[in-house]
């Protein structure tokens, strides 16, 4: 798909110097850092309503995308710039942006436990009083839509209990997340990257010789590492029909093409091409990452002492309802990749 | 896709009498049931081996297909045929094939979960030693392929106690339901029907005047009730994009649908259409009606009162998996059926 043996004629960016291009898309996202930034202050400032949470939340994922953008490009391009500069900065927002990362996934991971749980349990728009079904034989107690539905037996508590008891277990982290997110954008470190990041979306950045040659010259062959890279992942993971059903043993290098594909997609951005196919295919292996993770925190849950079965069962489901997107978007993911033959 | 406008050209058998081309389908039909029901008593007399009760189900199979034929043959095409023989043979036909369907299913069942259930705990040829993946998180316990298989906190036993459980509650039913098949099969109403087929085998049926029409005038038209009805309950069923998830609601209509194919399926293999198709969409309906009926017994035996935590989280991911099985068959489903515009 999305990985075209590199052809110089077709950048535009190709007869430009490398450090104009590379500046160029470093200023620019210096740019949306630092609005994002102002963003998120403001945010933080007006009062802690829905929309400004959301607000926060928005703009966190601006700060986040800026810095992995920044310090993608400051790695896959380093020998175009000056590399003690490069390095000090990258591990910097390296670290802004894991701590941000953080912030968001114990943040999403319940809220997308408890969305999941609601919707297996039928929400008012999917009325739960559906018929057992002719296959369901007489005798049997009809389900809902999932069996998570009322029914007898002290099931229909279940979804509720297990929302409760996810909530209990996943609240602590989410709130030293958040704490830890909000300690780290007021501390002098912070304060310290973002005055490096407004130095950058206002002055040319200190660059090496190999910075004044040509962009197709200097930079086209610095990309081809995280293409190679991400096509060598790719290359060694199982092909999608080997492995049907579940598979937790693939999140791992799933997730690992998910960051790969991530550095390889900021810097085609950087070069100036289309990157939509590349994030709709990062988009899906984000899908794959938050499914396996609620998988995980779901089957976890099951394993406290003491809970009910019903509480069990819908915990059960939920892991299963999980394990099934995640392999979903795995597939829809290799859809993605292979359509074309692979690069050579 | 299959539901084609009859065009009798197309048809071998248009210029034949009807009565000829409905004589050599029920007669080839009751060949099979004699020849099944000879491999049943063969199967049934040799040691109770796993090879004889393979042997006899399979004999089984034959007889319960050779009895929904000719009973669905003589309900389509009732008016070519002398009605009040075509009646009571019909009604006896499908008096034996329920009660051989009813075996089937309860056996069936079971297996049908206790696979699931293997598969699901990982089975020997799949390690279970999978790494949590990298969006597990610190501190979270692994999980198997699919948080079945073994972990803290006692849930290792979960997939066996509901083996056990699913074993115990299901057991009587396949009991009972074989006890009858093997009376039904050594009754004398069954000797009867032997008989009457037998007869149907060897001779030309009893016709009345339409049975010497051309079989384009009499049958086709005779076949396009069957082909009707299943449109328009085709029709009715809302589109696959309509209900994502689960839905128990339409396991009634599509069991419908499936049951109305069939016959549909027998109309158009009596007037010597290729049915492959018809085939591929009956089997995909069958495997969504046995994954509906084992998630409903999944969901059933979850409200067994008192029993273990890791027994009701094993029960939930169990009927997750067999209500995602029902979905993935209802949406090939329409993905068959769909491709050609439905017929006017």
């Amino acid at each position: 798909m999305a990985l075209p043996n590199p052809d110089p004629t077709a950048y535009g960016s190709g007869g430009a110097l490398a450090g104009d291009v590379l500046g160029a898309y470093l200023r620019a996202q210096a740019t949306a850092f630092l609005r994002a930034l102002r963003l998120h202050g403001e945010a933080a400032g007006s009062a802690p309503a829905g929309g400004a949470a959301a607000g926060a939340a928005e703009a966190a994922r601006g700060l986040r995308g800026a810095a992995r953008r920044i310090a993608g490009s400051l790695a896959t391009f380093r020998a175009a710039t000056d590399t003690a500069w490069a390095d000090g900065l990258r591990g910097e927002l390296d670290w802004v942006s894991s701590v941000l990362a953080e912030e968001h996934a114990s943040a999403a991971l319940p809220a997308r436990l408890l969305d999941a749980l609601h919707r297996l349990s039928g929400s008012p728009e999917r009325p739960g009083a559906a018929a057992g079904g002719s296959g369901a034989g007489p005798g049997r107690p009809t389900s809902g839509p999932t069996g998570l539905a009322t029914g007898p037996g002290g099931l229909a508590a279940g979804p509720a209990r297990a929302a409760a008891l996810l909530e209990r277990q996943l609240a602590p982290a989410r709130a030293r997340a958040h704490a830890a997110a909000l300690q780290a954008l007021g501390s002098s470190r912070f304060h310290a990257v973002a005055d490096a990041v407004a130095v950058l979306a206002s002055e040319v950045p200190p660059a090496p010789a190999a910075a004044r040659g040509r962009a197709a010259d200097v930079l086209l062959p610095l990309a081809e590492v995280p293409r190679a890279r991400l096509a060598a992942a790719v290359a060694a993971l199982p092909p999608a029909a080997q492995a049907p059903g579940y598979d937790a043993a693939q999140d791992g290098s799933l997730q690992e093409v998910r960051r790969l594909l991530r550095l390889h997609r900021y810097a085609r951005e950087a070069l100036g091409e289309d990157v939509a196919r590349l994030a709709e295919a990062g988009g899906v292996l984000a899908r794959h990452g938050d499914a396996a993770e609620a998988a995980a925190a779901s089957a976890a849950a099951a394993r406290t002492p003491r809970i009910a079965p019903a509480t069990a069962y819908a915990l059960g489901v939920l892991h299963a309802d999980q394990r099934h997107e995640a392999e979903a978007a795995r597939r829809a993911f290799h859809r993605i990749w292979h359509p074309a033959p692979a690069p050579v």
